[in-house]
């Protein structure tokens, strides 16, 4: 039997209503100061649990994961610069960007010049807050416009970082949708960045939308949904999951999906795989402008998860990629930098992919000498002679002549450039009117 | 031996006559009303029989061919639309065009209203008349121009298809000109359009033509030119010749070969066959604005071939291809709309890539050992230091360079991107010379 | 341990003044008549040897080398055309280039109209003497600017060519560098052009001086310079050398290396061996506007070493192609049309390219699941959140990603399109903070 297609021409009208919800979430969690660990990590997931229940696993500090430590817990109380009659120049109150993540606590008065080394600002856009960390380095700073920077006159300041650095856990959480299969569908999205909203407060309000969707479905696959600290928490989640990771046939990193730029695929590390094919296929036939980039080990956890000694099939979807908008790492990279389209976009984008993927399939065509009479089954015109083909009846014509069962519905759907639905509600309606069976 | 080259230059200066006595071929044949069975694809049967005497094959009506049935035979007599005061406005005497093929009969009166749903027209094109069959679905029904239809003023009309659909047969005719092995090369025209010129009587005007030209070379292949109408005709033949397909190793859909569109080669479904290298090649090197296009299960008689129980390499050959002039399947598609340099150029052009395919063969150097001299064979011009090489000796230094018996005359015309008959011309004059020997 | 990069910053600020060493090297031997054997080859393989020394070996007139015959050697004495009242229109002395090479004795009185035959010029550049040679056919001839040669008027003139041809031998001249394997890079330069700076002096200094600077290097290939005349040269040198070609791996023609062009490598009869990876490499990451040529039975001597017979994986380095600039073969071909900066740029690309295929080498990654922490081992700047990554950090990451033990740098530095010495150099800093060994 072919699998049921998730999405109906409803589910694609209900989009526009996922955006909107999307990025109210988004607004919600903007405000919540996290890190790669700490409180304000657990307050993103305990909000994300009540749309998809996750299961939350604290890693202690100090724990050894691979070439790396799980490092002490960082919360931050308060973090300000006072000039010398009390004037509060920075404060982390009106935005959490301003205390460099992971700085080790301060107070102390000292002149500008002593100060300045701890200072990060962006000259090139002056009225932007830059968002810096120190993870693995102690270290103190603030990061603030460079308008304000530049009227800091010469004097005294008073610095106060009330920060705590000491042993507690890193924070991950997860949702496992049960598929036919025990083979899965890993979908990683980060969640250790602060007020920054396409970073990826997008991301993970995909990933839980994707999740809650695929709850009521039956799929192939069994889907696990990963949200975790970037670097430190894919590290930290392979370590301690390293021998469950045979079960993962492809994945899928998730992030920047709510700026207006186009869809941006990367490939996985090896570049042809099963990933890489549905992920190009769909957005090149259906998401015009989609761009396809090639892997580097530079980016997101796609570069944790395509370490050699690792090496699992997991491509990216973004739409701009990091690094490539000004607003990246920024106090400008907040919610109205969202539209509620994009994101609505990148949902029906990732979903599609991972359609294409469950529903791939390979058939044989029953009657596979010459074309079979579709006419007399329904499936044709009755009438001979049009200049052109509906694309129905060449999705029709294309199942019959691949399937021989060498070639499986994804390989069709890219040979003929035809969206994968079409493709396989063609098969569909093959296998119903007796001229396809499933292969093997 | 190098197998002689087929078209000299002489034949090559002939070729504008031969387009000529192609189009008068076509002009002649254009008036009869033909049709996947009947007397009109018999009367043309028999006049390309007197070019070439073509074996005619009958099969009845009603018998099992795969998953069709071969029709009962369709005759028509006289078809009209009359006013009510007995003016024909629509008349099959003007056209064969204007009567649906395969109508059933019908004599009757009707208001306009009645009439309309069997009148077709092209409202973009108000002076042509469409092509429309009926084939498999029991209808009836009028082709006429636009300008007519919207002329029709509300009324009661006469509705007159004096047709008969009864037991008959379908007929096949083919020739084959053997050649020194089996092994064959099968070259197909589908033959069951009516007053079209370019689809398909420019495609029976080249097969023949071919044809006749064979007749009197000597060949490697067996050459198994059939002609057929479309789709039904080609799965009958298919089905009835079912225990000799393993003989075919190449083949040629060919049509719409007469208008002024580039010439355009349509690859086989596998699309990396010898017939795909060797047409791809002579066009892309002797046509200029030739085209490649993909393989796809739409267009003509290549579907049947390239279905995956019978997986035949046939590729096709036509100018502009089907669906893509806006005169298709038109009264438009008349013998004024062809040219006969086209249809000569088109005759060459196949002829030329059956050369390359007949001729290609594998051969040893001599002296592999740096470059023989050529120079005291008579091989290469005496003086030296030249800025430029000719052709013909580049062609020497290419045939000797590649002839490690791991390399065709066709891979090396490939690499060299030099035309096959200057590559196997060279390998000619090196086999004389003793520096090149046929491998294997 | 990873092996040294031979050039460092300081080489590269040297390469300026090797340029105009190399210009001056060609000042001093272009107005050395040079023909493929004879006075001026050894003259020439002389001035060489002063640089590195050669080691020169004569073959005897009439050995048999492979399908060719080592010619009688040729030297000329004088050679002038006079007209009947004594005055010298086209003489030796004023340019090498005026006698066709290897033309026979001749001493005689003629009209012009006799004389015509024998006399080249170039219509289309007036002011330039075309280079013209008679190797294999006994004949005479003379070279002028076409300006003279409208200009002599009818009449009788005397023709003089004091030239010897007479059993001697062909000089061939060769260095050998021993590297730490017995296998080999061979890089050959033509010698046998007369006046001709581009054509072929240029490849004489680069390659003498490449051969130069390796002398003091340590090496893992064995280099063998060889230095011999275009085809029959090359051809002598292979079969009096066939027992050792085994050893050689990979190989260079270097010529046309002083114009003003952009350099063009031209790959091997295969196209996809380890010097076409590297030098392509290079050539298309460092030295901008490069082009790759495909492999032609047409140019140097990379035609011989790519026999069928020989096949060994010899590549082309030269700048503008034989052909593609007019000077191409004519006396405008002269030092003046060289410069030093492309000498010297020429000089640094070959030598990148030997040092990519020296330096090649695969590494595993020790720490291989997920990155291994940078930061703790100083490879990595410690504060995160960078809109960018420098071009060194991302080489680690990409050694890091790429080795394991199937990937070796030059692979590592194709996908990567990092330079091969940045690449290089990563994999060195890696290894030395324990995180990469050599594989296998």
């Amino acid at each position: 039997m072919t699998r049921s297609l998730w999405i109906d021409e409803k589910g694609r009208a209900t989009s526009g209503g996922i955006g909107e919800s999307m990025l109210a979430l988004i607004r919600e969690l903007y405000p919540v100061g996290r890190s790669i660990t700490g409180p304000g990590l657990r307050v993103t997931v305990a909000r994300l649990s009540e749309i998809v229940p996750l299961q939350v696993t604290e890693v202690p500090s100090g724990s050894r994961v691979f070439d790396w430590t799980v490092p002490d817990e960082w919360s931050v109380e308060e973090a300000y610069i006072e000039t010398a009659d009390g004037r509060r120049v920075v404060d982390m109150k009106d935005s959490n960007l301003h205390v460099v993540g992971y700085s080790v606590p301060v107070e102390a008065e000292m002149t500008l010049a002593e100060l300045r080394p701890h200072l990060h600002s962006l000259p090139g856009h002056p009225d932007w807050i830059p968002y810096r960390t120190s993870y693995y380095s102690p270290n103190w700073g603030f990061c603030l416009t460079d308008r304000v920077l530049q009227s800091l006159a010469e004097g005294r300041y008073r610095v106060v970082i009330r920060s705590r650095l000491a042993p507690g856990s890193l924070t991950l959480a997860e949702y496992v949708h049960p598929g036919e299969t025990a083979e899965e569908v890993l979908v990683f999205a980060h969640d250790c960045h602060p007020s920054l909203a396409n970073d990826n407060l997008s991301g993970l309000a995909v990933a839980i939308n994707l999740a809650a969707f695929l709850r009521s479905r039956r799929t192939r696959y069994t889907y696990r949904f990963v949200f975790a600290p970037a670097t430190i928490g894919s590290i930290t989640w392979l370590a301690t999951n390293e021998s469950a990771l045979h079960r993962i046939r492809h994945g899928l990193v998730l992030s920047l999906l709510g700026d207006k730029g186009p869809l941006h695929y990367k490939v996985t590390r090896a570049g042809d795989q099963a990933i890489d094919r549905a992920a190009w296929h769909v957005l090149s036939t259906e998401f015009p402008g989609s761009k396809k980039v090639d892997f580097l080990p530079w980016g997101y956890d796609e570069r944790q998860f395509g370490s050699p000694g690792v090496n699992l099939a997991v491509g990216r979807i973004t739409r701009t990629p990091n690094g490539e908008f000004p607003e990246y790492h920024t106090s400008a990279d907040n919610p109205d930098f969202l539209s509620a389209e994009s994101l609505a976009e990148s949902w029906l984008a990732c979903l599609k992919v991972l359609e294409a993927l469950d529903g791939d399939a390979r058939y044989i065509n029953t009657q596979p000498k010459g074309e079979p009479q579709l006419g007399r089954r329904g499936l044709y015109r009755s009438t001979g002679g049009h200049q052109d083909v509906p694309e129905r009846q060449l999705a029709l014509l294309w199942v019959l002549n691949q399937s021989d069962g060498m070639h499986s519905l994804l390989d069709i759907a890219e040979r003929s450039r035809l969206p994968f639905r079409v493709i396989s509600e063609a098969a569909a309606d093959l296998e119903r009117a007796g001229l396809l069976t499933p292969a093997g």
